[in-house]
């Protein structure tokens, strides 16, 4: 029999004490802090010391709703796959403690002096390191576990340690098919529904190209991706990023995280959009943020060229013309994904608080039809675009049609 | 402490008591018929009633050469993967009866009124209903166990239980990189040296094909191939056809199997072409040959299509224009295979007798470069070739080329 319960705040205490987490002469305090839709976060912390550290428990059912069972087995490879990005990215992801099997939890760094940056982003705050930063975690997150640095025997042993069944199944839903049906399980504001009914829902050329992209994810064991990247997986303070949660992690195509991480930032550049006054000048805020699209993109390249070119073990990977035929394919990539992320976001069964939070609703619905319009663009035009800058110019076209509209 | 040592003869009559795989009176005979690279292969008749069957066991090392290690686990894959392929494809592989972990064998259907394809065509015999056969092998092995059939999670359990890091390790090597530069292992006439140093090492085009088509073979589980489908892994007799030896299978691109049947009957076709008597009328053999070569490619698109229809479960791979779309592919990386299987076999360690056995050295010689030529045609024209006929005509061109030269 598995020793396995959900823990409440009492019983964390105790398994602190039980594990000597803490001095024998802590005393401890314990608050759960999660609000996300898979598990359970406490904060632990010693009252005499101030010292304090995070469990992360994986409920049995994930909270997101009760039609997704997903299996504790996530947090043996949240765990594990802390280890390895710590070693990859070092600084850039929480230090994982412990793991306990038995009890699926995680004992973690507390990094409760960060803010969840999808928040800090809804209160217009910059941060002038996070390009920095997210480009080095994703450099070398993704490139260094991929085939053309790791051995292709550990490769595979990695491939297996992390098949991620459950939570694969979540993204292929969720992402890649009911945002482009009227799928009953779908949320979206009435205008909006009309909207993507004549969009996108009609369009077949759309349709192929995102069955292309379902089966892209499903077969392309690229690099061991987090899975999860948008703006609520990552911690923020001024001098720090730390990514987060990366429960979704497995072998998949690396331009999914990058996307990730464009999408996220267009939806915090809407929101930026919708809230500014009428008339008004673009804030610093809204200069920051188009300059954090293009530089993700851009500094991402750089810096994954000038890694590849220290790291190269696999002797094909140096062939001329290969490394940039790999980047662009992730790039295009990167470009598909972020259209799937802008749409699904705004249709499927998971919104963003960077656009449900716009209170003016005629103001939610034009920034919800130009995250689509930009979203079936990106899918679309993926072959074409190319640089930070190209990102960009489809994100202001779509804007700016939206304003004529 | 392992069980596990390399049987004899007289320890396979042993085994066959001890696991009662015949009756007690039985008169064990054993002989040891096995002339691959990999296994040990026991042929144990009972002497009174005949009855007889195959005694299959992985040795501890490849005896393909010393320097290649692989693990026993490959006859537990294979054992696994001819029971998955029975079910798929009723008689088109060998019954397994059972599978001994400890001892890494396999007890198996005696197919030994077959022969083995290569030899049979070596000897320019037709068999009449062998595109029929494998057409249906490969699109009942490739499509059913993709991700347009398979339940998706069911599938990444498949993946996971089918990583095969050693046997892929040698197709990556043997296939896709030594092939293509001036590699201490390879072995090849001094003639044919010169002209894959002209036609092919100096390609940088061809090059960063190759490397592309490395990196799809180690990335895109797309569906669960046999992974070594030359005509050396084919038992045929005029009225049956029995693939065998599934050691290399994984999650890999479906393409990689068409792409193999294809390229070895085009070594038989260049056998046949140069034993033949010169001026003469081609043969019989040799037009069931050419339509062996198309009607595999046609029928394999036939039939995967309407197979398509009868078994898909996938929403997103019934949208229009995604079956012809992923058939396309298939055919495209069919084209690029044959072409490294062809290129391969010349320049390798691991040669194919229908051309080491063209006893004229000028032949043999001419023979080769066609192979390369076509080799080279096949990886570079990928993307134009679609139909059996566009195989056939790029095999005759080169052929055509080869004589005015």
């Amino acid at each position: 029999m598995s020793k396995y319960f959900v823990m409440k705040e009492k019983d964390v205490i105790e398994y602190c004490k039980q594990q000597n987490l803490f001095p024998s002469d802590a005393e401890l305090n314990c608050i759960e802090i999660g609000d996300g839709n898979l598990n359970y976060i406490f904060k632990v912390t010693d009252q005499r010391s101030s010292k304090s550290l995070i469990i992360k428990q994986a409920g049995p059912v994930a909270r997101i709703s009760d039609e997704f069972k997903v299996s504790p087995d996530r947090n043996r490879i949240e765990s594990e796959i802390l280890k390895i990005q710590y070693e990859l990215a070092p600084g850039l992801v929480p230090k994982v403690y412990q793991y306990d099997l038995e009890m699926n939890c995680c004992v973690m760094e507390d990094l409760s002096d960060h803010k969840i940056m999808r928040q800090a982003l809804i209160e217009h705050q910059q941060f002038p390191l996070f390009v920095e930063h997210i480009t080095t975690f994703l450099c070398n997150t993704l490139l260094l576990t991929s085939d053309v640095v790791v051995d292709h025997k550990r490769k595979k042993e990695l491939v297996k340690q992390f098949i991620n069944p459950d939570l694969c199944e979540i993204t292929e839903d969720l992402v890649y098919t009911e945002p482009f049906f009227d799928c009953p399980r779908n949320d979206l504001l009435d205008v909006t529904k009309e909207f993507a009914k004549q969009e996108l829902w009609s369009d077949s050329n759309l349709l192929l190209e995102t069955a292309k992209l379902k089966f892209e994810f499903m077969t392309n064991a690229q690099a061991l991706i987090h899975g999860d990247l948008h703006t609520g997986s990552i911690f923020v303070k001024p001098d720090s990023t730390k990514v987060i949660d990366p429960e979704f992690a497995f072998y998949g195509p690396a331009g999914y995280d990058v996307g990730n991480v464009i999408a996220n930032l267009i939806f915090a550049y809407q929101n930026a959009e919708a809230t500014m006054e009428e008339g008004s000048q673009k804030s610093d805020y809204q200069n920051w943020l188009e300059t954090a699209i293009v530089q993700t993109i851009d500094l991402f390249k750089s810096k994954f060229l000038s890694l590849w070119q220290q790291k190269v073990t696999e002797r094909v990977a140096t062939y001329p013309g290969f490394a940039q035929y790999y980047l662009d394919s992730i790039i295009r990539d990167t470009a598909a994904v972020a259209g799937c992320e802008l749409c699904r976001r705004i249709i499927g069964i998971a919104h963003v608080k960077d656009i449900t939070t716009i209170q003016d609703v005629s103001r939610r619905a034009a920034a919800e039809r130009v995250c689509l319009s930009i979203g079936k663009r990106f899918i679309l035009e993926r072959n074409q675009i190319r640089t930070g800058a190209d990102f960009l110019n489809i994100v202001k076209a779509c804007q700016d049609a939206a304003l004529k509209a």
